[in-house]
């Protein structure tokens, strides 16, 4: 019997997203459960087997391939998922392995936004395109950088963490300990940051009607397309940092497109038009108007699982 | 009759160092005439011939290979150095065809570090490494980046500019007309740029008896030497912005090595010991005590010409 089909698996630090897929790429069914309200492992590992086993079960095992997983700080050498700042469980976890045991399938894991870019490269804007990254703006900031055809793991398989690069010295504080990472101000968590920072210069802003405490990138956003100039204003300074991280980005693989996903990405031109400003802007002269800045070509978490599914092939 | 010999050519923004070499990689002559005293091309170009035409006739062209030329922004792919900020000759040069015609030789050109890069990666400290950054320290600073074994060109043969990389946010003018870029603080002049603006602090410092008009790296180096505050507060403040662009760099592409080389890496531990601090300090967890930042393990010049030949093979 003919193995066809794959499950592909994205885990978020809110949610974790998994869709059934066949050789063609299509997603035949999807859902997600939460990661954020398993503060246990062990109780994670078990709402993982309860949702998956079924579909394994009513398929038949013997017509899957494989699990594929796309985690933050998925290491795809070892399997391991190793001291991620936006999961609820710390240090180093063999999860490849657990959910091999618990689904009895192999399983093969990398970082989440590295298995986005193998979904753009395999079905999406990156068909065909040798030198490429993919960078994933949620609840983390993540990115996958593919040179040559081929995604970069680097030495120890933990290449492409431009989420920590650290654009603003002894910046803000960062989930990985240290200061001033892109993450802390491209995230959604970041953008909502910078809305609180800057919220004192504008005393007649709609989002002031809601408490900032309760504030989520998601207001923001709303706020901005109504044309609230603090929103406006959130949206610039992220494109700002975003832009001038980018650009860096740039002088080191040359890439030909830079794909955005990921929730902020929604935002459209709110986002993107300052973006495209301050990138070129901080272009090296070589590289300048060469670099296409778009978002994903596949649906929303679609182009995670499509990856995450390839790797089980 | 075996084409057993290549010239290796590293183009530098003071000097152009070349290097007659075997296929063992032994140079067996070596020499070098100023590059910044041509103001004009047709100048340059004339003593470039002048200086090589003797030892190609003196040899038998038909023993020879080809020539392989290392220079500031040189492109692999179309044989032009373009719009390169540390030259005397502007916008886009293509250097391949014009030393092809005039030397009668097979010319393949690429970005100068590229080219120390190969040579660390054929004969020195990153031979067998799949991945590694190699950072020149000169007169500007340069980079080559290896993954997987292969140099990485982009899609335009530009990648591996980390000297451009924006450290500081409007900081400091470069010559690239862009501000804040690594080189205008870690490069020779941005070392010198350093000590003049820390000078006010330091009145006792004994690099005030030269007038700092005047000053060169290798003044800064000398004093440092001696114990001077100022000279190594200059050179503590120079390897932080080096470490933690290099931290940065990490996260990038993961190299199992990091190889300096250039003429501040001659510095030595006055140099290199507060860069490892720095550099660790500012590295993701998941990176810390993996990467080793050594000094190139090639005599210096060496690297730039033994890669460049190799481009000639």
């Amino acid at each position: 019997m003919t193995q066809n089909l794959a499950l592909g698996i994205d885990i978020g630090g809110t949610n974790t997203a998994y869709g059934l897929v066949n050789r063609r790429g299509e997603i035949l069914e999807k859902g997600s459960f939460s990661t954020k309200k398993h503060t246990q492992l062990e109780d994670y590992l078990s709402t993982f087997a309860n949702t998956l086993l079924p579909i394994i079960e009513h398929h038949g095992i013997e017509k899957f391939s494989g699990i594929g997983i796309g985690a933050p700080n998925g290491n795809y050498h070892t399997g391991e998922i190793l001291f991620a700042p936006n999961l609820p469980w710390k240090g180093r976890i063999p999860l490849s392995k657990f959910i091999s045991e618990k689904c009895g399938l192999k399983t093969v894991l990398t970082n989440d936004a590295n298995a986005a870019a193998i979904g753009e490269m395999t079905f999406g804007a990156a068909k065909g395109i040798q030198d490429f990254i993919m960078i994933t703006l949620g609840t983390g900031v993540g990115s996958g950088v593919v040179v040559n055809g081929r995604l970069v793991y680097g030495h120890d398989g933990f290449a492409g963490e431009l989420g920590h690069v650290i654009v603003h010295e002894n910046g803000r504080l960062c989930g990985c300990e240290r200061r001033g990472c892109l993450e802390t101000y491209c995230s959604a968590g970041g953008v909502v940051e910078t809305a609180k920072h800057l919220k004192p210069n504008y005393p007649d802003s709609i989002l002031l009607k809601t408490d900032s405490e309760n504030w989520t990138a998601k207001n923001i956003f709303d706020g901005a397309l109504t044309g609230d100039d603090l929103a406006l204003k959130v949206f610039d300074e992220t494109a700002k940092t975003l832009g001038l991280a980018l650009a860096n980005a740039v002088a080191f693989s040359s890439p030909k497109k830079i794909i955005l996903f990921g929730g902020l990405v929604n935002s459209g031109p709110i986002l993107m038009t300052p973006l495209k400003t301050y990138f070129e802007n901080n272009l090296l002269a070589i590289y300048k108007n060469k670099v296409e800045l778009i978002p994903s070509a596949l649906p929303e978490n679609d182009a995670a699982i499509l990856g995450a599914s390839a790797l089980a092939w």
